[in-house]
This record gives C-alpha cells, structure tokens and sequence, in this order.
C-alpha cells in the first residue's frame, strides 16, 4: 500500500492520525497539491475526482475519501476500535463524526477557501464576506460542540473516536489558516482540546 | 421508531428512499422546517445541531444525521444491502457515497443557499456569485461522474447502493431548487439517470 499525503492538508493529517492511534505504517508519497499536483491529468487516472489523500492498494487499484480510507483500514486493523463495534455503535460514532465533519470540519474548509490567498491560485476566485460567515458557524458550532461534552470524556462518548479525530484536525487547521479561535469559555472544549491535542497521535 | 421528516428538503429524501429500498416503514413526523421548526429550542433538545432527518428510538435516545441513519436501519435490515457486505466494499461504496455528497450534493446544497430565495428566512445573508460558482462546480462534478458510469450499471459499481440514493436526490434538488441542468450530451448520466428515477423508491 502507498498513501498519497501533503504534511498541511487536512484530510490526509485525519488518516495520519488515524494510523498513528492503530500502530498502523503506511509509505507516504508528498503530492504538492498547492501546486496544482493533485489535479494533473496523471494524477486524476489515480483519482478522477482529485485531491488527497488517497491510497494505492496492493493490486493496484485505488481508494479515495479519508473516511471511506479509513473505513478499509478499520477493517484490516480492528483494534484499537474507532468507528465502532457493532451497527448501532457504528451508527453512533458516524452521527458524530458527521456532525464534526459537516458542521465544523466543512465550515473552517470553506473559510478558509475563501480568505486565505494561499489557496486562491488552485480554488480560483474567493468570496472572502461568505468566508467571514462561515468562520463565524464554526465558531457557533464550537458552543453547541462544548454544550455536548458535558459529561463526556470525548465527541461520541466514553471513548476516542474518529470524530475526536475530525474535530481536532478541523480546530488545528483553522486557528492555523482560517483564523479560528478558541474561546477560553467554552471550558469542555478547552478541557477535551487539551486531551487530545497531547496525545502522541495528534503529532502524526 | 419516529422519523422526523419534511417533503421538499433532500436529506430526508435519503433516507426514504433508503427505506422504501427495503421496504422499511417508519411513522414519520412533519417538521416546517422553512419555518425555523428544526431550529426552535424545543427541536433543539432533541437534535443539537438542528435539522432533519431525526429518528426517534424506542428507548427514547435519538440519531441525527442521514447517513449514520442509514448505517443504522442496514445493521436492523440487511437486505437488500446498500452499504457494503463486508469492509473492502463498504469502503469502496462509502467512496462513492462521498463523492456524490461531497462534490455534487454538497455543492448543489450550497447554490440553492446562496441563490434560492426560499430559504433565505432561514439561513440568513446569501451571497448569490458564490452560489453561481457552486452550480457550475456541480456541473463539471456530473462531467466526471459521466466518464466514470462507463461500463457501470450504477455509481459504484454493479449493484444499487446508497451512491446512486446521493448523487440521485442531489441531481433531483438541484433541478428543482437550484438550475441545475442535465446536459444531454452526458450519455451515460443520462441513462443511469432514466434507471434509477424510475425504481418504485424513487416516489418516496
């Protein structure tokens, strides 16, 4: 297996830690993709839709989508579980990771799409009021995300999860390129951000 | 089982669709949601982060998120399986499912935002230029879904999955709610298209 990464982008950073919680070691092959590499003619025979990461399989085939990566290496490597043991566990952890993908995750994305001029030469033109909005969801969706934790060790519940692990790679990448901010008030954000910013996978 | 549901809006669509695929039936409750009802404090208790689908559990727990709604009621009925029968095809399905809501609902979702007047009471300020750029982006994504139906009965592959059920409500909102335009001259969307908006599922 082969995984196509760039160290500041967020999606491969998910799968990184990811791997890093299972023990898991995968070669990394860097694409520039703020050069426009994620998008040549010879990388889109790979993946037609572009972007990263993605995963050459042994028989030569590929797999895209960090979750739908992930999914397959949860398959391979059951333990430690992070997207759920049964159906209804499963079912559970997904509501939540969607939850930090949809409401956060894409939220901080589209900010950052459209106020940071190092991504305006592959994204084209940027609408930096619609950027300031969605900055301002996320910030929202930090509050109703502290409210949740009450009570809870981590996003889903008594144990780390893959939507532990979208919600820090969301905050990380937007305080670094998006101008998030983390309101010290949201104490249950501060206490869970501290957990599991310290552990040795949110280095991966 | 209660499902929370509203006619026009796409996610529940999903989801009944899903259900009519097996032949599922959950009672389903209206919620006015161009109304603000997925937002009131009521609502709120019971979905956090607001929106539909909801489905209410006959423990009383609920289970947000149109997806790991799916997940859930695939694990109650298995058959016919829509998401993958083991972890090699559920991540390829889950692939495809993602490219469908990531790169076509998602940006099909985003220009009725931005553009359709209808929900401006609910989302607030709408920045029509960018909605413009999002429909075009989602006609370029048909494009490469069209090279990749090629030589496939459905989006991943040969069988009906939770894809088509994306890429399938996404297209049918968009023509309806956002100006989006099938371009004949994509054969092949075309004839998965006629294939799958004529399944007895495709009315619910």
């Amino acid at each position: 297996m082969k995984l196509y990464d760039f160290p500041g982008a967020p999606n491969p950073r998910r799968l990184r830690i990811f791997m890093a919680e299972k023990g898991i070691k995968v070669p990394l092959e860097q694409l520039e993709i703020l050069k426009g590499a994620g998008r040549t003619p010879e990388f889109l025979k790979k993946n037609p839709f572009g972007g990263i990461p993605l995963l050459e399989l042994d028989d030569g085939s590929y797999l895209a989508e960090s979750v739908a990566i992930c999914r397959y290496l949860e398959g391979l490597h059951p333990e430690p579980n992070l997207m759920g043991k049964d159906f209804r566990e499963q079912a559970l952890i997904e509501m939540w990771q969607r939850r930090a993908e949809l409401s956060l995750f894409g939220s901080i994305g589209r900010a950052f799409q459209n106020t940071n001029p190092i991504i305006a030469p592959v994204i084209g033109q940027q609408f930096p009021e619609y950027g300031a909005k969605q900055l301002a969801t996320a910030q929202q969706t930090l509050a109703v995300f502290d409210a949740q934790l009450k009570g809870k060790e981590f996003i889903a519940g008594p144990r780390y999860t893959i939507a532990d692990i979208t919600a820090l790679v969301a905050i990380e990448f937007g305080k670094q390129n998006a101008g998030l901010q983390l309101d010290p008030a949201l104490k249950e954000i501060a206490r869970w951000h501290q957990a599991v910013s310290s552990r040795p996978s949110a280095k991966a």
